[in-house]
This record gives C-alpha cells, sequence and structure tokens, in this order.
C-alpha cells in the first residue's frame, strides 16, 4: 500500500485501499472530536485522511494534488478554531477533501461528486462546516471580511473568528486584490492563511507569485542586502570593513524585508512567515499564538501540491485531478483511445493551424493553458501565447489592447469563469467593436464539478450585447470554420463549445466559408409536424429524438442553428409557413438563450407558433455525469422525445 | 476673469469668457504643433487649456476636477510621445479634456456631451488619438499592456511606445492590480503614470491608497527609519551618537524607501517618482529620461484636483462635475426646488428608515456613496456602511460574507458598474441564495455619461440567474415597498431605478406590503384594443402614450409590471383572453428583458399575441440628454403611441 506513496508511518491503515481508513479517522465524527485528541496524534490524523483520499480518489477520481497538499492545514485550524462557529472560508474547494472528511462527511465522501452525492467543492447547503461557496478562485479573503465584520458588529459574537485560506495562484486574482486592500478598513480579526504551493493547475504566473518566491529565496534579498550596504557606506554610516558583518546577518534581515516591508504588510496587513504547512506542530503553536490578535493578519504557509503521494509530488499539473489510478504503484488508469479528440484538442490544434496562417493571431487564456489547450500555441507560438494566470477581466481587456493594435486574439476561457470578465467583454471589447475571438470552454453542464462550474449562462449574458456574434458549433468542421471566420470579420465573435470529446477521429476538415446567421437543415421534410431547433453540440441529441419520433411516423425537421446572433430569421419565416409547432434544445439556461431568442421572434412576428424550449431549466444543476444530467434537465434524446409527443397531443385538434 | 482662479499668468486670455481661447491654442491643431513649440511655452499652453475648460464648462457642464488636474500630464505626454503612432491610454476619461482640446477638437469640445458632440471620455471611434475607450475605471494598465506587447512583436512596431494614464483611485480595482500584476511577465515598454490627486470622486479608500500617501508623508516612512535604527544598533553598525544623522537622513531614505521597497518594484515594475504633476519641466525632462527604456516602469506623479481654480481645489468632491457656474466668482447655478427628490435621495433616506427598524440592515456601495446616496447611511451608522472603493466585486462578494454572518446588505451600485461584479452575483450571491438586496442605480438611459455609463444590459444578464427575484419601481411608494420587501424574504434581490428625479414631494409613505410577481394596471378596460405592459419609470410614458390614445378612441389598457421575475403570468393569462396586441416597454436593452420575458410567455402558450418590444434597440447608444435618447429609441410617449398605431393597422382586419 505504500508504494507510491512517501508517507512513512501509516502501519496501521493496511485496510484503507477498501476505503475503510484507520482508526483515529473513525473516532471524528466533527472537529469537536478532534480538538480532544492530544497534539501528538495529528500527524497520525493526517495520515489517515491521507490514506483515506487516495483510497477514495483513485477509484473515484477528484481533485487530488491539491487537497493532499492542505492535509496538515485543514488538521491544525479545526484543533485550533472552535468550527464552526467561527468561519473557516476555503478559497477554490479543491483544497477542502480533508476538511469535508473531518467535518462529518467522511462516508458520504465515497460519493463525492456523484449524482446525489458530496459535492467536490465547501457548499453552505451541504454542511454548516461549509460557510460559502468556493468553485470559482479569489473570493474568500472577501467574503470572509463580509464575516468578520458582520461578526464584530453583532452583540454576542464579537468573540468568533473567521479565517480564510487561499492559495498563491488564487491571490493573484483582482478579486483577492481589492479583498486585500480593503481588510484593513473596518475593524476586524480576519486571519488569511496563504497556502503556498507553488503553482496553480498549470504553472503560476505573474509578478505576486515571484514576488512571494523571492520571499523566501535570495535574489531580491540578495539586491535589498546589497543596496542597504551601498547606502549606508555612501552615508558613512559603515564601512568596507564591516561590511563582512553586514553580509552574515542574513537570516534576521531576510526576516527584517519578509516581515515589515512585505506587499501585505504595505497593505496594512500583519504578516508572518513563511513556515512549513506539513509542520503540524509549528502550525498549533503559531495559530495559537496569533489568533486573538486584533486587525487583518496573513499567515505564510510553504506546501506541496500532492504531499504524501510521491508521483504527485512530482507532477502535479498531472495529478491535480489524475482520473482513477492504482494507488499501489501510481498508474493511472488510461483511457481508451478512439482516435476523437476532445473539443479543447480541436480548438488547441485549430489555433495553431491558423496562427501558421495569419501572424496576427494570438492566444490568451486565464490560467487554464492544459484546460483549454492553449498549451498548443503556447508551445509552438510562445511570443503570440499569453497566460495571464487568474484574472479573467485582465485577460480579455489585454486582448482587447492587442486587437486595438491590430493582433487578433483568440481568449480560452471556461464559459463559468468568463462571468467574470463580463463587464470586460462589453466595456473593453465590443463597445469598440474590436475583433476578439472569445472561445468559450467548457459551455453548458460541466458534470462532476458541479453547481459553480457548469457554463450555462453565456448564450443570456452574451445575447444583449451589441455587435457580437454568437455561435456554438455542433461538429469540429463547423468549429473550425468559426475560428477561421473570426478572421475575416472586423467585429468581436463568441463561440462556445463543451467539455469532453469531439464527435469524429476526421477531426482535421480543410476551412470553409460560413455564413453568419444561417442555420442548416439536419433533417428536412416538405411539411413537417414539428421542428427541433437545436443549437450547438446537443444537435445530435435532436437528430436522435427525430429517429425516434420517425419510427412512430412523426415527422421532425431538425436544425442546427450554428449561430444563436444574428438567429436565421428567413429560415424562421419559411419553417413558419410549414409547421407551427417548434421545439428548441440548447445546452445552457433556457432563460436568454436559443428558446428565447427564437420565442422573441415568434411574439413579435404574431407567428402563433407553439414554442417548447428545452435546456437548463432555471434552477441550480448539482454534479453528476454530464448525461445524468442532461436526462434530469430532459434535454437528453428521450426527453426531446417526449417533449415533442406532448406538443403533438397537447396542440393537435 | 482670474476670480475664482488660482492662474496667475494669464494676461492674454481675456477672450477666453466668450470660450475663445489665447493665442497659443489657437495654434496647436494636432500635438504635432504642440511638439513644434519650445517648452517654456508649455506652462502657458496649460493656462490657457484652463481657461478654455473653465470657459466651456461654466457653460456646459462636465467633469472639471479631474480635467483641471491632469492638464500638465496631457501637455507633456503629447509633447514628449509621438502621438498618435506612440499610444496614450487615459484610465476613465474624467481626467483627458485637454487631451481632447490638444488632438483637434478645440472647435468641438463646445459640444461636449451634447448630443451629436463630443463624448466626455476618450472613444477610439471618436479620434485616432483615442487610442481605447475609458468608461469605466482600472482597465487602462490592461489594455495598454495589450498594445505594448502587441507593438513589441510587430516587425517595424517595436519602437513604438505605449503609456497609461491611471488615477490613484483607479489602480485600486482589482482589474489594475491584474494589470501590475502581469505586467512584468512579457518583454514590454510600457510607462504607467499614476496620476495620484489623493481621491476618487468621493473620499478615497483602502489600505493601496493610504500606501501611497504614505510613501510621500511621513509615518510610514518614520516607523522605516526608526526599524531601520533600532535593528543596526542592536547589530552595533551604529549607535545612539550617530542617530542625529540617520533622523537627518529624511529625503535620501525616503526616495530609498519609496523607489526600492515599495509595493509595484515588489510586483517587479520600476518605480519612478513621487514628483509634481504640475511641474511641467522636471515632468518633460523625467519622461525624456524614461521613455527608451525598456520593460514596465511606473511613474508617480502628485497632482491636485481642480488645479487653477481655488473653488474646485478646495472643494473637489462638488467639483468633480460642478453643473453650471459662474466662471468669475465660482458660483454654481443653483437648480430650481420642487421639492421632489431624486432616486437616489429616496433610496438613501429610506436605506437609513430600514436600518432604524432592523439592526442587519447594511449598506455597501463601491466609491459611489454621493452618487447613490449611501453616504446617508455611512453618516447615520458609520459601522453599518461600507464603501469599499473602486472594488464592485469585492463589494458584491464581501455583502455575501456579511448575509452569510445573517446581516442584510444592500448593495448600491450603478448598473453598468454591475457588470464588473457578475460573476459575483451569480458564485457568491445567488448560487447561495444569500439575502443581498442588490439596489442598482443608474438603470437604464443616464444621459450625457454615454455609452460606457448607460445601464441598459441588467434586466437581461439578472434574468437568466436562478432564484434572484428582479424588480422595477415606477413611484417612490413602490421602491419604498420593494426595499422593505427585501427584509421579508430569504433570497437575492434586484431592485432597478434610474438617474434622475423621483415623482412626487411626498415621497416618504407608510410602508406597505408587496407582492412578488404582482404587477398594478395602471389603466384598465373590459376589452381593450391594446395593452402596454412597462416595468420602471418609463410606465410614465405608457400613461402618456395611453391618455394620447384615447384622445383617438383607441382603449390602451396599461400595466406596471414592477417585477420582471417573477412575471406576473396570471395577469398575461387574463389578459390574453381580452386582446392580442401587447406593447411592452422598457429603459434598458430590448433584448433579454421585459420584452422578452413577454414574448417567451407569450410563444411558450401558443397565445397568437404579437407582441412589439419597445426599449433600447441591439445597437451602442451614445450621449445625449435622457429625453432626447428616449425619443431617438422610440420610448417616449410619442414613440410608445406611433408604435401601438402602427401594430393596431398592422395586425387590424
Amino acid at each position: 500500500m505504500n508504494i507510491g506513496s512517501t508517507i512513512d508511518h501509516s502501519s496501521d491503515s493496511s485496510d484503507s485501499s477498501s476505503g475503510v481508513a484507520g482508526s483515529l479517522l473513525d473516532r471524528i465524527g466533527s472537529p469537536s472530536d478532534l480538538r480532544k485528541l492530544p497534539k501528538e496524534l495529528l500527524p497520525k490524523v493526517c495520515d489517515e485522511l491521507r490514506q483515506y483520499i487516495i483510497a477514495n480518489l483513485s477509484n473515484n477520481p477528484g481533485h487530488f494534488a491539491s487537497s493532499m497538499g492542505a492535509v496538515e492545514i485543514a488538521v491544525a485550524l479545526h484543533y485550533v478554531f472552535d468550527t464552526p462557529h467561527d468561519h473557516i472560508v476555503w478559497d477554490v474547494g479543491h483544497q477542502a477533501y480533508a476538511h469535508k472528511i473531518l467535518t462529518g462527511r467522511k462516508e458520504q465522501f465515497q460519493n463525492l461528486r456523484k449524482l446525489g452525492g458530496i459535492s467536490g467543492f465547501p457548499n453552505p447547503h451541504e454542511s454548516e462546516y461549509d460557510t460559502f461557496i468556493a468553485g470559482h478562485a479569489s473570493n474568500s479573503i472577501s467574503a470572509a471580511l463580509g464575516m468578520a465584520i458582520a461578526d464584530s458588529i453583532t452583540p454576542g459574537r464579537e468573540q468568533l473568528k473567521t479565517v480564510a485560506v487561499i492559495g498563491d495562484a488564487s491571490i493573484s486574482g483582482g478579486l483577492a486584490f481589492e479583498g486585500l486592500n480593503n481588510a484593513s478598513n473596518n475593524p476586524n480579526n480576519l486571519l488569511i492563511i496563504l497556502n503556498d504551493n507553488d503553482m496553480s493547475i498549470d504553472d503560476n504566473v505573474g509578478a505576486l507569485h515571484r514576488y512571494m518566491t523571492e520571499l523566501t529565496t535570495s535574489s531580491r534579498y540578495n539586491r535589498f542586502r546589497d543596496k542597504i550596504y551601498r547606502y549606508f557606506r555612501d552615508k558613512g554610516v559603515i564601512n568596507e570593513k564591516r561590511r563582512g558583518m553586514l553580509l552574515r546577518l542574513n537570516n534576521s534581515l531576510k526576516a527584517f524585508i519578509s516581515t515589515q516591508q512585505n506587499i501585505f504588510e504595505g497593505l496594512n496587513i500583519r504578516y508572518f512567515g513563511p513556515f512549513d504547512g506539513h509542520d503540524l506542530e509549528r502550525m498549533v503553536k503559531v495559530l495559537n499564538e496569533i489568533k486573538d490578535m486584533t486587525g487583518p493578519r496573513i499567515l505564510h504557509l510553504r506546501t506541496v501540491k500532492g504531499k504524501g503521494y510521491k508521483q504527485a509530488e512530482n507532477d502535479p499539473t498531472t495529478w491535480h485531478a489524475p482520473g482513477k489510478f492504482n494507488p499501489a504503484t501510481g498508474e493511472r488508469t488510461s483511457k481508451k483511445e478512439d482516435g476523437i479528440l476532445n473539443w479543447q484538442q480541436v480548438f488547441g490544434k485549430t489555433l495553431v493551424e491558423l496562427a501558421d496562417l495569419d501572424p496576427r493571431v494570438c492566444g490568451v487564456t486565464a490560467a487554464m493553458p492544459s484546460g483549454t489547450s492553449m498549451n498548443m500555441l503556447l508551445k509552438t507560438y510562445p511570443s503570440r501565447a499569453f497566460d495571464v494566470g487568474i484574472s479573467e477581466g485582465h485577460a480579455v481587456t489585454f486582448a482587447g489592447g492587442l486587437a486595438a493594435s491590430g493582433k487578433r486574439p483568440f481568449v480560452a476561457i471556461y464559459s463559468s469563469f468568463l462571468q467574470r470578465a463580463y463587464d470586460n467583454i462589453i466595456h473593453d471589447v465590443c463597445i469598440q467593436g474590436l475583433p476578439v475571438c472569445f472561445c468559450i470552454d467548457r459551455a453548458g453542464i460541466v458534470g462532476e464539478d458541479g453547481v459553480t462550474h457548469h457554463g450555462l449562462f453565456d448564450l443570456a449574458y452574451l445575447r444583449c450585447i451589441p455587435g457580437l456574434s454568437i455561435a456554438a458549433p455542433a461538429d469540429e468542421a463547423t468549429l473550425r470554420n468559426l475560428m477561421r471566420h473570426a478572421l475575416t470579420i472586423n467585429s468581436p465573435i463568441a463561440i462556445r463549445y463543451p467539455r469532453g470529446k469531439a464527435t469524429s477521429p476526421d477531426w482535421q476538415t480543410p476551412f470553409s466559408e460560413i455564413k453568419p446567421g444561417k442555420s442548416r437543415v439536419l433533417a428536412g421534410h416538405e411539411k413537417p409536424d414539428i421542428a427541433i431547433l437545436s443549437i450547438g453540440t446537443v444537435s445530435a441529441n435532436a437528430i436522435k429524438a427525430s429517429e425516434k419520433l420517425a419510427e412512430k411516423g412523426i415527422k421532425a425537421e431538425v436544425h442546427d442553428m450554428i449561430w444563436l446572433k444574428p438567429l436565421d430569421t428567413a429560415m424562421l419565416e419559411n419553417l413558419a409557413s410549414r409547421t407551427d409547432k417548434i421545439i428548441t434544445v440548447e445546452d445552457g439556461a433556457i432563460t436568454g438563450g436559443l428558446g428565447t431568442a427564437v420565442s422573441e421572434w415568434v411574439a413579435n412576428n404574431a407567428s402563433g407558433i407553439h414554442v417548447v424550449s428545452l435546456g437548463v431549466p432555471d434552477k441550480w444543476v448539482s454534479h453528476g455525469t454530464p448525461a445524468e444530467l442532461h436526462k434530469s434537465c430532459g434535454f437528453d434524446p428521450e426527453g426531446i422525445l417526449k417533449a415533442a409527443e406532448k406538443l403533438l397531443n397537447l396542440t393537435a385538434e
């Protein structure tokens, strides 16, 4: 069991491979049980937590490396603070698996991210220990500050503590900076734990990251030391003879620079650290020392992503979310190769092709180079591709700047994260009509990541923006042609596509022209009983439904709309003369998307058509497999079939 | 002419009160003319610019104090840089009036912010010297970085320079931080000018602001100096005898701390300053020295808001946008008092009333305390009201934290700026169903501020969010009742209202219950010829149109919908049995708002009703008075009348 693991004292966890952990963990029903343990036993709790995480995740995939790295932090926080009365706010819940297991969810952890099981992220609807939602990065400081200040002005709650736990990648987001910038404005006792593992999913970028690294390495310190020396030498305070002494003051001077002159202190937040985030004894001691202080504080902890599992420590990017693996060997279960790329690969390869053809092509992403496949362009044309870190707003405005100077940027960001850049899309790109191509990844239901990660709103929030074209391909050829089309127009365009497999091994079709606002017929009839209008990859569901309907003798005309905007109103006009029943299908919020656009046309043209819109209904959708969720939302082939039958019965004479 | 002005060498501008400036300005048709002048004449150019701004703005209101403070910066930049080949990116165009006058728009400046005249903000559609849009704060660094990097990788453009000019309030926004954090990632020559006038529209807030103040004042420096002293004393490097000398090293040590250990240098951006931003000679010299350097740099300039006009210098908040004034005396033209408050005052006073009644009530705004009237709660309950500075995202997430700890936050932000917080609304409030009340100010057409400031999209971008109620009052009583209603529900709600006057001097009606999703009849008929459904303050237009229709014998039933979500479908069902013609009216984008919601209901219920939607069409709307713009959009009373007549003719047998 210990092969592939760096844990060296897990003697009693021999049964952990079956998902059952050692004896200590079984006794911890809630953090109050943890707090009864002598602190000498805490490292053993950590070992058992790691074994339990390994045993479960090897079989039921999840976010592995981050959570392994934050085991000691979770244990120390619940040991020192009086949770759930005190608040722990986790930033990006990847880190929080140990927290979940310690807070009464050990059994449910076996159903992590499954339909009906617990969420992969903290969620207040799931547990009182999950104080705030944590799917999008960088929100913890602002949220925790709200809680801390609320407590400070509420009689009887003034003594409660609030802790935000934020990673070094998340803290580079603008929202985290805004939180830091406001942390000292009002009296509060906020404690910020900086869980610094030196990388986000991909390599961390940005000056703040380098700055933090330099806090603990020497280049900055060396410059500072040398300048201190030259300055005082020039002033006659010291002389060459004393230089040796000065140079020997490494540690104290380093402590001086890192605790007194750092950015956090510049923002009026007391800084402590850096400390080893796996040294439980030290952490518990420090936390006890600083927990009753008033005023905002930051505790800088250095951790190792994947800690306790050698393969993950060595390759934390792969082990961010490794899929299934053999816990003993660390061998990852390889996926069946069918030659079909995922949408991301088609995007990435096509972008490189376009970059070959057109020197104006650039690429921008925000901490998602491997997730979006922007890493392909980064590798091929490093000077033309930009990973700006967790800063979606900057990514879009920066792309606006590139476009304003003649470039053709393709901005690849996940749909739900692009919400962070909404004003940037409107103000910094679309008002100016700049030719930026938004490549909206993870659009629609994403599956196991759940409610915070589904990309449901993009069609709705983009459709109201003047001058922005919006399209969604149903196949690889259309994605490729849309991307190329973006280079032929002088205005912004958004192209959305989902997570997961594309449609065919023969993805690399030659580019051909695509006409804006022109749909295509997937199944035509002279006089259809009903029409199904779909957009994006769910067109496959529409076709399947039409085939089932055909089996029942019902003629369903199917159109792949391709474009939400401009909408193919010429086709609608023609269709209106042939049927009075339309079903729309989209993988996104019904409110505001294709169904809405078609309904607008119907009502504004008094066509008398009855429209039934399928997609994600107006409620929050939890986690599960995409297929399970498409079904529960009612836009799987069976759902479309049922809706068609209902519409035909309902409106039949 | 010099009364009320601190300008002391404007002898030859005696004709400037007529809007005609002195002789130098007349000779500057473009910056290349400016660059031909000997630098000794530049102060005179600045004087003439100020006189011209005063003469024009006293008569045609605009943003006064910021632009007066940035006159020397504009002159110095155009003098040193080769505009328009080099790029100057202004952050928040308030500062940029001198820039506009210098770049060939002296005559058009007389029509500033008027319908058909030039914009109050830089706008690339207006001039090649306006390199990027600049209505929302904090975007300049990201945009300019995009331009600088684009140039650096484009053959023949590598030598072009890019300058971002950002105020000290704007730089506290998260977007600016993201820009700073990315500035040193790729080779570029970006120069950031920090125009530090020590205040935003209202007082500046936040730790970064204090930090910058401390760069040039003494408290931080003193602490640093004392620590330096104690440290070296403890190490035996210096002794008590040398202390006096150390303490006398003020200036050089200050320079040391401000250029070597500051936040910007921490982010790997070379820092120069602070310098006097009104000292032209010095600025020109420094700019020439640093303009050819590579790598990102920041030049910190201290300026005085309102510089050159004593009243504005003394009270820059009032003089941010003072309205008309007597240029000689500084007396502001008082508005006619009719006892009718503006919507903002009704909001502010009602919020204080609710705070009196309910200790959970809190208020949050983002650098708009006077604009939104949140300053009333800030004054009455300072511990329960929060101005978080230019950081809309933080404002919303912080409110989420307050709500998660039992408070009832009212978040007052302008509609177009709330776009910055879109993901925060979704992720940090609505997914959790937290009871935050979004008070969306400046919703709809705002008038003279134009395209970047109209609040057109809120209904569309909010309607797709599950669990969020959305309402818009047509009168003060409804606004008050909606605000009180927010305290009775346990979920988020958005209330939108426009800039400007409310409806009646008798605004302070007793609170009464308001039913979610229930519209009210403003003009009823048993069998109407047509129905007009409106939401928000444009209900007044609907009533006026119905009266005009009545004069022509046409029975128009008018409903004030109040709620966009939940929509009053019971009323629609009833209405559908009585008429087949509906006009919807809203002060916002037609796409995605009330017209869309009603169309959805019509199409989904196969009602056969013909819907005509009035509001802001799907294109960008420039500046002008609200009345002018309502008319051009076609939802003034006359526009509604015409639409009704057209619909009646069109669909009549």
